[in-house]
């Protein structure tokens, strides 16, 4: 049985893998969490979950602590501290992010622990050249100091592949949506949908009609297990179902089940991508011809889940 | 007349700057040095240096000081507290380069100053991952932590020009050699030519047949200035000459200076890179037919000047 170490293990994609290997690869996997929080912000509880270690990402005493007490196989790193549309503050990214992720690298570096899978953003990374789909080997250019740190964490990794044997795994994600989404803020689909829910307002960045590539985040973590599984590493491999939709779209679906829902315009935030799809040529080549979750029955599985939290 | 703060103008390539403004731009520009030395090593003075501040790049108090009492046109940066042969301490390669470089660029939207020339490496920004000629446009996969952070230090300037109206220009070394070298450690031509100065014995790394692109301090210098007059900016730009050499033959040139000269082979560094070369096409767009110093000429401008300096 292999330890899989998840750090920010709490969040939205660590519960949701959480999740799966309790429902699909209980007897293959344990996992141990480093969270800010203690514990599932839902209150739902794992068993495959062995150990949770909460604190600071940049406290590097407790994360050493962490492979001090355990015999971690794999590390799923899933934290960060800001998100693309925070207010841009460089220097706080890099020092709560990219320097605690350094850290982290060096501390599994020290307990000889080499495999790991990183959650970087394809949005974040990219930028926004055209309407083109972005390629993994092609130039780019973040739109946000988090999109920044992200490229500068995925340089690192492969360093530390050429000259510490690291067998990382770079997963540029599209938009994941789906269950245990906590966050007010992030998400569109997430926030969108509890705004449905509770009778609040919804405001739109922009008119709404630039399409985006959602992913429903079970499709996600069954490809990081697929990837894993094969022994894919050394990669940095685009992450997205191909759905393109827009903000508009989602809207008018959301409200298909929720009747009452209504929303307005508002300025586009600065930092956000108007327009992206990720090329995943070379996902497919290492997944075949995965079928996706459509945005219509993702959404209807997020409703039915979040009316039983919201 | 402008006023041009250069960050690390008593290193090798900011007294270049402050030598070519004395000796061809002496009405035009004047400029502030900001070091951690208070003058230059050679013991040269130049009228063209208006003012010097001597203190850590890290010390953003002092550096917002250089912005307060004076009125700053244009900032060439071109320090860096590590080199890429360095042993690899990424955290502090960040703590100590890329943070600061965040300041002074938060440091400039408070004093309103756009323009920036940045001094990046090709060498150490790209990797060396094939033969072929490394373009602007493509991928790139520093070896060493040096080289990430030049790279994320060019992504934030990117994101400065779109956020706060930023001009900046980044430029992709070759490796320079010429005067003013002061380093012990960096510059083949320059360490080489100092062991045959000194009599003292030279370890070339690997077998030293690995070619790489050679360009003499001052074309680089011309050609700044040159870029800075057409007013290009928000550009990346490769600059080299075009003139691939290997160590062997540097050493084979420098012998025929000074006979005496001997040399053996060592181990190559992991942070170095094998083989490389530039695509200049995009300079050439900008400069036109430049005519570069030859190898030859350059390492005999080098040898005449060394012979008063060593």
């Amino acid at each position: 049985m292999k330890t899989i170490l998840i750090i920010g293990g709490y969040g939205f994609l660590g519960t949701n893998i959480i999740k799966f290997v309790e429902d699909y690869l209980k007897g293959q996997y344990k996992v141990i969490v480093f969270d800010k929080f203690s514990s599932n912000r839902s209150g739902s509880t794992f068993d495959c979950v062995v150990k949770s270690y909460a604190g600071d990402f940049s406290d590097s005493v407790v994360v050493d602590r962490v492979f001090a007490e355990n015999q971690i196989d794999l590390v799923i790193h899933s934290l960060s501290t800001t998100v693309p549309s925070q207010s841009f503050n460089a220097r706080y990214d890099v020092e709560t992010n990219l320097v605690p992720t350094i850290e982290l690298l060096n501390c599994m570096v020290r307990h000889k622990v080499c495999d790991i899978v990183y959650i970087s953003s394809g949005g974040a990374v990219y930028g926004d050249l055209s309407l083109k789909q972005h390629k993994e080997s092609e130039d780019v250019f973040p739109k946000s100091s988090y999109g920044v740190v992200k490229l500068a964490i995925e340089k690192y990794l492969m360093q530390y592949a050429a000259l510490y044997g690291f067998r990382p795994l770079v997963l540029r994600l599209s938009n994941p949506y789906g269950p245990y989404h906590f966050s007010r803020q992030q998400g569109v689909c997430n926030v969108a949908m509890n705004a449905a829910l509770l009778e609040e307002s919804f405001v739109v960045w922009g008119n709404g009609d630039a399409k985006k590539d959602y992913i429903y985040v079970n499709d996600f973590v069954n490809i990081l297990f697929i990837l894993l599984k094969k022994g894919i590493h050394r990669q940095v491999i685009n992450v997205a179902s191909g759905c393109l939709v827009s903000v508009n779209e989602i809207l008018r679906q959301i409200r298909s089940m929720v009747p009452s829902f209504r929303w307005t315009y508002g300025e586009a935030s600065k930092y956000d991508v108007s327009q992206f799809e990720l090329d995943t040529t070379k996902l497919h080549s290492f997944v075949g011809d995965y079928r996706f979750v459509g945005i219509e029955e993702g959404l209807r599985l997020l409703f039915e889940w979040k009316k039983k939290e919201v």
